[in-house]
């Protein structure tokens, strides 16, 4: 099992089908576990996808829409019920503060994981380690009544990759490695020796979660370099106008947004239960973006992050 | 398809399990569609089910724990985006109204259905047809915390068999049976014939909701003679200490209600996900009440109202 992955927990948009739950992913990132969306049903989903609670640590709600947070008090309380400690953090954007408040109280239980609330706004919202999590304002709703989208990126910070022959040359002992790394710098013998020395520069891994939105800049900002894509694809491309006009983007959209982007691994979801199979999806995405790597996700699918660059 | 019939949309107690789903129950009464506690999921069970959310009329609330009205707010939205114009009639205890009111509007959305919200105390709370609602106290949460909690009992009022020998003697016609029934007399060639003549009393039938609860007065008031009862068997016998301190029913404990009720067929649910298996609960019930007509429930099980009395 990768130990960088994303875990599908549902699919659907705004309807739940047969097949498809109701949002919810979960990417896990070493040791982190980062619940993103829990629409209604989550808790279950997380049982069929043999994920426990208590691996989750951070929530990331990206709006208040029933279909993106409805299984947020599910979980929470599922976590007290499971005796998990925490803390856990709940970011959300600050204008949907009402609406957490009401989903972390829905009802009364017996309230023992410490829960952290973040009203965010777009920024870095938490520095990590093991990655800083950054808010980008995205453009959902009609014009005239926008609703506050964040899209969220998960940035593992730059690193070093060490050069076995060169760690040799400068006698840099293995147990000092760990150090070198973190530090930047470590003195072996007297001599002080610079990370930049003995390693080049190795970009961190990136996850983004781009939904819900129409094209435009925070989508294509959100999506950035990312290595691992996770886009929604409500429509296909015949219902463009109304996905301007909504706030969501079309299969092709999100192909060339994934593409434009440099995104290494590309995963459409969050679609509509007007098509009954997925075929579209993946023909208009194959051709805005025939190199792309790229998937229409299933209910449970479990998509491992792309190696390094 | 009888047209009186339960269907059971999920059945676990507190935590879902891989072949449970937290509470749901549909109760079709000729027209009318009684939504009994909608746990988290109950919108996708319902399409699991093959029910439209347009079918629910009437939604009963036996407490405010999470798993008796989770879902409550994705039905309430899809009824709106089903447009469906309502009205929807939500009863529960009047203690329970802050919960209701924070999921009646847990997140925004666009609300189209008249929803009536009916903070209720025990009673008859609705008058019918086609049947009268009546609450009952029930006893659940640790004595020194009781949680408000209420059965349901759907009372269908007495009718009257009518005897068509008799209807041809009186000179009745076809036309004017209904009239009869429904006004208690007719009049035919300036005769008053009285429903009594033609007729014997058919007793209505009743549905009965027991959850949750320990054993006692109101669980055995709530279930009297109840044509179907629909009752929580959370434990088995081996844990009657524990039922009783936190205010549940054991399997045998169910079964023992019913057969003292009369009720004339009986479903447990609401059962702990701590039983792998539910043989358990079936011999344990059968052993108090071998003759009961008496099923453990599964998930999307659909139960025929027995035949009349």
């Amino acid at each position: 099992m990768s130990s960088r992955e994303l875990v599908v927990l549902g699919t659907a948009s705004q309807v739940p089908t047969r097949t498809r739950a109701h949002n919810g992913y979960l990417l896990r990132f070493d040791g982190a576990g980062v619940l993103v969306d829990p629409g209604e049903g989550t808790q279950r989903q997380l049982t069929f996808a043999g994920a426990r609670t208590s691996s989750i640590d951070r929530i990331l709600v990206t709006h208040a829409h029933g279909d993106h947070c409805l299984g947020l008090p599910g979980v929470l309380q599922r976590l007290s019920l499971d005796g998990v400690a925490g803390p856990v953090h709940v970011h959300f954007p600050a204008e949907a503060t009402d609406t957490i408040e009401r989903l972390r109280h829905a009802t009364p239980y017996q309230d023992r994981t410490e829960v952290v609330l973040h009203p965010d706004v777009p920024g870095e919202v938490a520095p990590g380690p093991p990655f800083a999590i950054r808010a980008i304002a995205l453009s959902h709703g009609v014009r005239e009544h926008p609703v506050p989208t964040l899209g969220w990126r998960l940035e593992e910070p730059a690193g070093r990759r060490l050069d076995p022959r060169r760690l040799r040359r400068l006698g840099v002992p293995r147990e000092a490695r760990s150090e070198l790394v973190a530090a930047g710098h470590v003195v072996v013998d007297g001599r002080r020796i610079e990370v930049q020395q003995v390693g080049d520069p190795r970009p961190g891994q990136v996850a983004a979660v781009v939904m819900d939105t129409r094209d435009g800049d925070g989508a294509r900002a959100c999506a950035d370099s990312a290595d691992l894509l996770i886009i929604e694809a409500t429509f296909l491309d015949d219902q463009r106008e109304l996905a301007e006009e909504v706030g969501h983007l079309t299969a092709g959209q999100a192909a060339a947004i994934g593409r434009d982007a440099g995104a290494r691994r590309v995963v459409l979801t969050h679609l509509s239960q007007r098509y009954p199979d997925l075929d579209g999806h993946l023909e208009e995405a194959r051709a805005v973006a025939p190199d792309l790597d790229l998937t229409v996700a299933s209910d449970l699918d479990v998509v491992p992050f792309p190696p390094r660059r």
